[in-house]
């Protein structure tokens, strides 16, 4: 930016500016590409419009189904995935402008846009673990303390310790999954009364079944925008793979897990989210496919194992609902894909593996500055010097990835939990648990209709009726004008 | 197209040919590229396919579900919209051909399709105007009379007036929602006795949001058809900011509208879609971020305030029901939109914003021919000579852009519902008002059966029963095979 | 592969590996591509991960929506589709290595993940056809069976009889559909009692149209990983005006065919996938924009037309219930697109139809090695060698193609049907038709509610009520855990 450019700007435009490839005022986007322009047709946008608009219909479309499924709650969780998005999108941009700032302006392009959005989806995950659970002003709460504090846990890993975790298995996944749990049990709520108002359809049962296979589908896309080549190439591979030996193990770990011996369509949606999970950190990995089918289907399989043993003891013993199952699949998913990830560092120098390229998956195992075998390697490829790390030195860096990520993430939990439960954050009442009326105008019905049910007489039918039909046939006109 | 390969062409074929990008008699498709051939990798299709099949998606996916959220009326909503799709896309491409064919051959290439289908979907903006009040065969009518008219808007906008409107916020939204209620208020159908059938339920009215997040989420693909480098980056950077500023803007606006201070999902719906549009004017003209994340949020609100505050007035005095919404969120987003595309113009000169590359955003502001300017401009950027407009005289050409459409639309939209009011149209009596039963075969139920309700005793329960629980509990067989 | 890099690998990576394009320890993929590496900007991932993510998502969303539309089968529907994509795609993969593997290794890359998934798809059509009439044992046995046999018949057309059917038209529609029905009517189920369970409501059937839009939006997307430049263009035109000219022609169909002249959603969908489905084989043929709409019209008024002549029939007469429709739409559609490709062939070689780019649709058109009709040709176009055959001929062998494909699906499917019959596949009873309680866990309900309602009197109303709200209304708590 010279300084004839920036001499029109007001303060206000000094905080957000475009990027040199989005600014038509860049000397280079008005100049003809032969006298020192950019050729209009590479500006990155073009490789990378695909992937933002897939991830922007994850975030307006699919997070929100995937939380829609609890009728009388409808309203609020795809209210809140909305409003997770904006505010999550906005906001992380914002923050990582105040962190990695050079000259006081913070610039946008694509990828400030696509980690905007991937990094509201993760908060929409940690809301899924509290969902029901919380109000709008604390949603609001929710956002703006975990984005930070998971801005953080990702410097942490990437400057520090220079883990290698592509898919963010956990610095994703997990952490979102229990940064969601940590805030559930500081909260506490134990809402056994009102869990009659949990009321779950066949219908609200495929509407989140759909949500979650939006989310294995679309999410992928944002790996195009971070690999290119033979890496790709492998990633779509691995995901595939994974996906699909997620959902077809999950049909028998569904089937054992129950003692009838019986399908359960929420099995099927957690295994099919934690087998795609525990393909991410290894997704641009050497690790084969049959790698990627054993990988997807323990996922699967372990989740949902997972959480037919210890739902009912952490809902009792620590007040976990987690109801639409975010916590359990994203959990167990990303823990299972962070050991993955460890072994397969473990494994990456042997040397058939990769060859040379194994120095741009894992920097920090490349050769020192200044060192022969970094010479030896530039021969071949363009590498970075690292840190000239050994497998089972990145492999304990791995490990203490995913040690550290978990530890901040429920601490970060543990804080926001406790700030979420400040008085003026509308803390809900047991009545307004799971529940639209206190926030949303809702077709109008008789109140608490389903409650009323064993009070009324045979006499008082007709009330009755118009109260249990409930979603489908509640009937109100357009009038008033207030909805 | 040589005479050779003419001959073959009985005389339909004359009017309709594929474009030589697709024409596999082309010379240049036949022949290595070495002797003249096209390079096959550089033909358009593979820049604008995935533009074409995301609008195409839109058209038969979400556009549909944007309307269908009148239980009684859903299978009426998304037959119109499909056949507006169908009828509107053939018809957009014909006019356009008759129009602009210079040899008496329309030719057909990936452009025309997305022109095409972009045009249905003004239609289906106009329809959710009058949506519910009109018979298949005046939405045919309307299909057939809204295309014309809106291709002559858009000719004297861009030819005469010179008008840039990118995104369409008034030539495509505006045009569309008063053109709709135009008919609307000529059709002045007094719907107020037949209200009852209008019942909505959460499930429909999360539908009706999915659909408008369909649109949201889509429609900018459209964009990436016509951009190309730090136009395209600027434009989507400032969608995904608009939108989320208007989806976040909305939960205030709506609870400020309430006087019990809820929020609605309508009101949300509303505002995201309306913050959306009215970014589109100026999505590829230097807002800055801040600017875009201002308009988007005030375009939400001011929908959501005009929503509440002129829609009783409106529907008592003009009959205007807008049950969709789909009038007031183009047309206030539309006419934020063509304001703002104005003031962009008033400082689009100020040097810094963009240098050179002013006269490619705004071609009739570019010097005229011969003149020193162009050949200074000349130098760094290949620039068309234009009309040498001040900045001042293209703020005026864009208001007059807005006055002229809005004028254009309301004169076309009473024509229309006028001749929409022809008999043979199949004009809806009372009864058939938001309600599919006269034109679709509907699953076997009581007739209007909820409306019995006060008139069955304590003993006719079984019936009022098998009627009230509607949408999801009416059983019928797969016999007879009528259905 | 050097051996250098094969040492690592234990038997069992031996059979699947990673293509080079994927593969890291590929020489080109960890050299500099000065040094003899990829350019990994070139790597055909990017070219094809969009159409890749597109039929993923349709695996993983659209196929279920379609089948989902019986209240009481929707899980068995949604999880079969899961079911059938998982083991589909892998077991594609495997059949085609055994089949083709040169060195005894499987090279997986992105084709081999869209030919994998596309066909699962072709399975899912198969299914389609006997929806709710087979146990999840039997969708397994039905994947497994009809994968192979559907290689075969491919390879039959493809290498045999060097059929051209870019759009699959016949080999993968038309197949899908005989198999199916071929099932089907060995499997002889007489549902007449159980047909009070095929409760339709107007939410499931709008579920059942949107699968059928997903399917027609994304399906194309598998093109333009086979096509490139003109042909692809052609290819988007023709199915994009095809498939709005059947959206139009079903309305007027759809009328006539029923006594009362009312549309019928059903119709309305069946129409639309016959129409998609009926151009595919000659997509990328020169068919004239006036060849698409005839041709999508012409599939989709003869679906429905064959819909209401034949389906008692079949019914009655073989068993074949076809509930979702797959049977018809994809086979009258595929027998549509079969006959307008072999009259394709037979005017192809029309001088100024293609020019010399005739042999590069028609291989086995183009002249024989050695001769100087292919000397000739060359000088222009890079085209293979051929058979030399005539119009006439290949005209025949296209005929010969839909001949062969028709018997091998119908064989094929009767010997699945029979081997399907076998008891430990746990054939079902006529209470598990077209029901998931046997497979599923489900809401708690009263069990088979709505049988009830005659047998209750007016004082059990209470319990009427509570099983006759179905859908929507069954309450359940999130407790027990086993959900």
């Amino acid at each position: 930016m010279s300084g004839a450019s920036r001499h029109y700007t007001p303060s206000i435009k000094a905080t957000t500016r475009y990027s040199p490839y989005a600014d038509g005022s860049h000397i280079r986007d008005n100049n003809h590409s032969i006298l020192g322009g950019y050729i209009q047709g590479i500006n990155p946008i073009h490789q990378h419009f695909g992937s933002g608009m897939a991830i922007h219909m994850l975030v307006l479309v699919g997070i929100g189904l995937r939380v829609a499924f609890i009728r009388d709650f409808s309203y609020s969780a795809i209210g809140a995935s909305l409003l997770i998005g904006g505010i999550g999108m906005q906001w992380t941009i914002l923050c990582n402008g105040f962190i990695s700032s050079a000259d006081g302006n913070i610039y946008i392009d694509i990828h400030s846009i696509i980690h905007g959005e991937v990094s509201s989806i993760a908060v929409s995950v940690s809301h899924g673990a509290v969902l029901g659970l919380v109000s709008p002003l604390q949603v609001l709460g929710l956002t703006l303390l975990h984005i930070p504090i998971h801005i953080l846990s990702d410097l942490l890993s990437s400057r520090v310790l220079k883990a290698v975790d592509m898919g963010g298995s956990v610095s994703f996944h997990l952490f979102s999954a229990v940064f969601g749990v940590a805030v559930s049990v500081v909260l506490r709520i134990n809402a056994k009364e009102s869990s009659s108002k949990l009321n779950f359809t066949k219908t609200s049962q495929l509407v989140a079944y759909l949500g979650s296979a939006y989310l294995v589908a679309f999410l992928p896309s944002v790996w195009a925008s971070r690999l290119i080549g033979d890496d790709l190439h492998r990633a779509t591979i691995n995901v595939v793979l994974a996906t699909f030996s997620a959902s077809v193990m999950a049909f028998p770990a569904s089937s054992i897990a129950h003692s009838r011996r019986k399908f359960s369509i929420s099995d099927i949606q957690c295994g099919l989210v934690s087998g795609f999970v525990a393909v991410g950190a290894v997704a641009n990995v050497m690790i084969q496919p049959y790698g990627a089918l054993l990988l997807g289907g323990f996922g699967s399989a372990s989740c949902i194992f997972a959480r037919h043993s210890i739902r009912t003891y952490l809902k009792s013993r620590f007040g976990v609902h987690d109801v639409s199952c975010a916590g359990v699949s994203h959990g167990v998913g990303g823990l299972v894909g962070g050991l993955a990830g460890a072994v397969m560092a473990l494994v990456a120098a042997e040397n058939g593996l990769y060859g040379n390229s194994v120095y741009q998956l894992y920097p920090a195992m490349s050769p020192v500055a200044g060192s022969d075998e970094l010479a030896e390697v530039k021969k071949n490829l363009i590498v970075k010097a690292g840190d000239g790390r050994s497998p089972l030195s990145q492999f304990s860096y791995q490990l203490l990835h995913l040690i550290v990520t978990t530890c901040v993430a429920a601490a970060g939990g543990t804080v926001t939990g406790l700030l979420l439960r400040l008085p003026f954050l509308e803390n809900l009442t047991q009545d307004d648990l799971f529940s639209d009326s206190r926030f949303w105008q809702c077709p109008a019905r008789p109140p608490t209709a389903h409650h009323k049910r064993h009070r009324l007489g045979i006499f008082s039918h007709g009330a009755f009726v118009a109260n249990s039909n409930g979603l489908s046939t509640t009937y109100h006109s357009i009038e008033p004008p207030s909805l």
